[in-house]
This record gives structure tokens, sequence and C-alpha cells, in this order.
């Protein structure tokens, strides 16, 4: 159930010291090999983290050894001086493994705009590594959670071969609530051809199908590393399938524990022309505060849905538009449809289709609703 | 101070009973000439009201006697019956005045998704006609409030010809809060074309960069009056500033009354290759609800502008930033900047300047925070 699932991989969570809260803040994964294929997906923001650009160098070879992760500082707009800081992580990581600096990824999460504190981060570096286990992936887990309530970890198992993962945040590569990291293993032999294009076929229909509030993360980082340790190569459509399984999983736990979120919201855009005007309405549905305030306050306001739909360029007839909300039809030919009061909106699960009448195509975006713990958490979040 | 002081208009604001409060709904106003010159800017949202669609048909010919403005229902995905009970209402108010249906305009706002109460409203209509006044105009601009706390007029007087302008709404035409309705009359002499000319150059500096909550909605107009009654041509210019002093005012009056807003933050990109990048960046800085929920908590988080200002694709060289809030610089070349314990956020009035250091160009969009009580007042709207 966890990223040391898969053979040959060691992980470790503990405290350096970070966080205020003096909760686990440091995860080491260690991939032992006898592979060291990697793959990553990073934020599409362009104003982006010192880890986020030392990682990307990593990753052009393909190997990545460890990946080092810290909670309690994003080390973001943090200048020279943040990229020295995670070039000194990833050599401290790799002086204390006996590996190069250049394979060791390196990610972090917290506030943005502070330098972290390097004497404790160098510290905890020693402990991680002290305590790396076969059996560590859980506490990683942990020490990764910033504002999320749970720690997120999720498993595939094949015949021989698995895949584990591990996730924080409430978040999306783009956009993102805060900044979401997700670590992936698998014991799979994998080139690095097969395994970069498995993982993103796989976080495009899950974790960018995820859209809490619209706002894009400067950290935002996946990482798939393959240790070959089963000696099963799989080939490219079953190691997507696993990493699709992986990631849906792992993408659902984040929705439900979005900070301050009371539903969470499927929406099903069908009969679209194309895959991509489907995500484009669904996009402007999830990111309508009003629409989001409405699932809040257990109100099927279908007419917030079809004033978002307006501002797409999708291709619909306005007069066209057929609106379910929990399988109760409120809205027919863009008018009033069945009864809003035989909608229960009192479970946290919140299921919206609306139908575009104009082809053939689909996709879902998973969001939440907009409420005042939402509200609460990011008013005071840094205060 | 109200669409009745330009000479030739007269104007009234009934209680028609549309409003479960019983509060005052709909709002007559009329040009009584000798010219009846109009201009007209609507919503740009595919799915748009009914009074919308045959506000725009009556516009086509650039005149218009008088306009019919109802809260207390948007009359908006409604049908084709919508579209009748449109169409019965300009009748209406056409029999009542001596005049054509095709020359009155029609604006409603209030909940989509449900038809009006034509019984109360042509009722109205008729009680409307006899409280026309030449002083009518205080009472018009009451009538077409909904979560308004206050009505909102403006005026500016040249030298023997005015301009005078209503509003109601905390939103904009592309996206708005809330519906937003505006009238402006003038007793300048204008001819269509100066007059659409003028209003399209005053609404695109004004309310198109006001962006409330980033939702569009499916009502929003802004018409113009020109009755000529002052006997004075203005040249477009004099026309355009006077329309843009008018719009800014009320634009302003608009973010002020924004639902739930604690805070109204100005944001000033600087230094931008195009205006059109400028103003890119400063959607999108004002469409954060994390930078919003920030402004809220008086929490100086410099970095969730530079994370939304790196999700656009202006140019700028994302180590190379400043921002500062309130005249403090606390972000410099992207990085720690002055002691952010130095800014004051306790004020409704938050300025913030963002340093693209790409170029020349400059544009300010105006938002407002994200509270607990826009969370409460649009989670218990329609309930």
């Amino acid at each position: 159930m966890s990223v040391t699932h898969p053979a040959g991989f060691r992980a470790a969570g503990i405290t350096a010291g970070l966080k205020a809260s003096g909760k686990p803040d440091l995860a080491l994964v260690v991939n032992d090999g006898p592979q060291h294929t990697a793959a990553a997906v990073f934020t599409s923001n362009r104003v982006e983290a010192a880890p986020v650009t030392w990682s990307r160098q990593v990753l052009a070879d393909a190997r990545v050894d460890a990946v080092i992760l810290n909670s309690g500082g994003a080390n973001a707009c943090t200048g020279h001086q943040g990229f020295q800081d995670t070039h000194r992580t990833a050599e401290k990581v790799a002086e204390l493994l006996g590996l190069s600096a250049g394979d060791i990824a390196v990610c972090s999460t917290g506030l943005i705009g502070e330098l972290l504190p390097m004497d404790l981060l160098l510290a905890g570096c020693e402990s991680a590594a002290a305590a790396l286990s076969a059996s560590g992936g859980a506490d990683a887990a942990t020490a990764i959670m910033t504002t999320d309530t749970v720690s997120k970890q999720a498993l595939y198992e094949a015949d021989g071969w698995s895949v584990g993962g591990m996730a924080k945040g409430a978040g999306m590569l783009a956009p993102g609530l805060a900044t979401m990291l997700v670590v992936l293993t698998t014991d799979a032999v994998a080139d690095s051809e097969d395994l970069a294009a498995a993982l993103r076929a796989a976080t495009s229909r899950t974790f960018d199908r995820v859209d809490s509030d619209g706002c894009m993360s400067t950290n935002d980082t996946v990482i798939a590393l393959a240790s070959g340790a089963s000696g099963i190569p799989v080939p490219g459509h079953g190691l997507e399938r696993a990493l699709t399984e992986v990631c849906a999983d792992l993408a659902l736990q984040l929705v439900r524990d979005a900070e301050g979120a009371a539903h969470d919201i499927r929406i099903d855009i069908v009969s679209a022309a194309t895959e991509a005007e489907a995500l484009e309405v669904g996009r402007a549905i999830a990111r309508s505060n009003l629409f989001k305030c409405a699932i809040f306050g257990r109100d099927p306001n279908w007419g917030r849905i079809l004033a978002a739909v307006g501002t797409t360029s999708a291709a619909f007839d306005p007069t066209a538009l057929d609106v379910a909300i929990n399988g109760v039809t409120v809205c027919r030919a863009s008018g009033v449809g069945d009864d809003r009061n035989l909608v229960d909106l009192s479970a946290r699960d919140v299921h919206i289709v609306v139908h575009l009448n104009a082809g053939e195509a689909a996709a879902t975006i998973w969001t939440n609703d907009l409420t005042h713990d939402y509200v609460h958490e990011n008013s005071a979040y840094s205060t």
C-alpha cells in the first residue's frame, strides 16, 4: 500500500524541525535498482520553485536514484540562494548514500518566499538516510503532508510486479489548490520512453482533471521511479493502465481531502464535439465561485452552471443544454426541467452531468465546493 | 446626480411585487427626445437571458425610446416563454407611452431559471408609467437593486449638457459577480456612431476592468441614451471623456459594494510589454482564490501573486518580478524584498503594483477579496 511495496525501494519519513508544529517534515525514497529509470511531470507555472528547476535537470537523463521531499517550506521565489540550497540538499543526500547529486530529485512544499533552515534540513537528511527501510513508505507519506488531514497512498498489484504511490496536497499539475507532490514506484522492468509515455498518459487523465480551486502551484511534481527488481518487463499499455489506476486513486484522495471542502463534485461533460471542448466546459464550471458556493449551500442552482458553460467557446446550441444534478434533470433544453426540490445535496458526493448535445466526446473534471472553511484556512495559513 | 439630470428624460421606480421582500423592483427610464439615439454593450455570455436577446434587436437601429428594468427575476434560461414575456413587457410599455415596442429595451436581474410573474409585472408597468417624472432618477436606481446594499448613481456636468448614470450589481460585462445593469443618459446631441464608439471606449476601460469574482452573468447590459435636449453637439472625444468618467464612478461604486467583500483591491500591472498582457496578468491575480483569501486575512502573501502571474503567457523574466503591496516592495527580483510585516492591510483599500519589467505598457484591474460573507451570500441566495 506504499512506495516501498514494489521491490527495490526503501523509504523514510522523519522530523527535521522545519515545521513549527513539530510534525514529520522530511521524506526520502531510494531506488536500489537494479534499474533506475525515472520520468516526471512538473508544474506548468512559469514561476517555478528552485527544487522544480533542479529536478527538471536531474530528470534530463531519465535516471533518478533517490527523491528527497520536505514539507515546511516551498523554497519558491527564493532566488539564487534557494537554488543553491536545493543543490546542497541533493549533494548531502548523494554523499550519505554514495550516489551522484545529479541523480537526486528534490521536492519542497510549504510557504512561498522563505528560505529553508538549511542546518535543520541537512541534519534531517542524515536522520532520514539512517531511517531508510523497506517498510518506510507510510512514514514517507506522512512526512510530506502540509494542510492534508490524512496521508495518501495507493497500490496496484499485478502478477509478480506492482506500482505503489504516495501523494500530498489537494491540488493538481495545472492548476492546483496547494502544491501537489506525488512519488510513484514500480518494480516492473520499463525503459525510459515507455515509463515517460505511461506517466504522461496517466497524469493527463487523473491529476490534470482535478480542478479544486483553479490555482496553480509553483512546486507541483509527479515522479515515477522504476527499479526493475521484479525482473518482469511490462508492455507499455500494462504500465500505463497500472499508473493510471494508482494516479486516479491518489487524485480522488486529494479531492476528498481538499482544504475546507464539504462536497466532492464530479462533473461529467457528455455529448461534446471534442474531448478538449468537454474539458474546457468542465473546467469553466469547476472554476465558477458562484456554482461552488451554491453546492456548499446545497442549492441545485443550475442557472450558475449554464452561465459558466456560456463563457466557453465549445460547440453547443445555447438553447439545447441539459443538466442533471445527482440524477435529477433540473434543466432541459436550457430551460426549467424536473423539480429542483427533488435534488438531495446532503451527501458529500455530488454528480453533475452536462449534455452539450453537440457530439460524441466526453470528459470528467473533479472539483470541490467553496466553503467557509476554505476561506478560513486560506486566509489564516501564513499568519 | 441621476439619469433624469440631463434634459429630456423622465424615470420612475416602483414596487410591482416581484420581490418577496416587498422592496421596489421595477424601473422605467424614458427618453423624450428630441433625439432618441442609443448604444449598448451586452454580456458576452453565450447563454444570454431573453431580455438581452430582445434588447440586442431593439438596439439594431440605434434608437431606444424607453428602458424598462426589473429586479426580482433574471428571465434567463426560460426558453420561448421567457422571450415572449419580454416581448409582452415591451409591448405593454409601448402601449402605455404611445411608442413602438421595437424601441423599448428590456433588462432583468435576479434568479436564473424562473419565469417572471407576468400579471404582477404588467400591472407594475402601468404604475411605473403613471409615476414617471423628471425627478424620478433616484427611485429608478433603487428599484433595480438586488443584493446591492446602496443604490449607485453618477453625474458628469459640462457647460450646458451632462451625463447621468445608474447601475446595479457588483459585476461587470465580462466577467461579472452578479448581473450588472447600467443606464446612462445624456442631453448632448450625438449621432449613433459617436455614441456607440464613446460607449465602447468608456466600458472597455471601466466596467471591463472590474473582475470581482470571475463569473460572467447572462444578463449584463449597459445602455446609453442621448436626447439631444441641450441642443449642444459634443465632439466624440468630449462625449467619450464624459461617459468614461461616469462609468468609472459607477464601476468603483460596484466594487465598493461587491457581495460580502471586506477589501477593495486595485491591481496595477506596470512595465508590461503590451496593455493586453498587463490585463491578462491583472485578471490572473484577480481570479486567484488563494490571493483573495490572503487579502481577506490581511496577509501580504506575495507568493500567491507570483504564482498567479506565472500562469500567464505575458512577456516577463520569472526571476525579475517586483511586487509592492500598499507601498511596501515585499518582493524584489522574484525573491524576498522589504519586510512583509511593514504592510498594513487593515484598511478597506488595497493597492497592489506588479512590475513585469518587460516594457512600457500598463493596466489596472479592480477586484475584491474572498470572504466568509461572500460564501454565505452566494450559498444562501436562492434558498
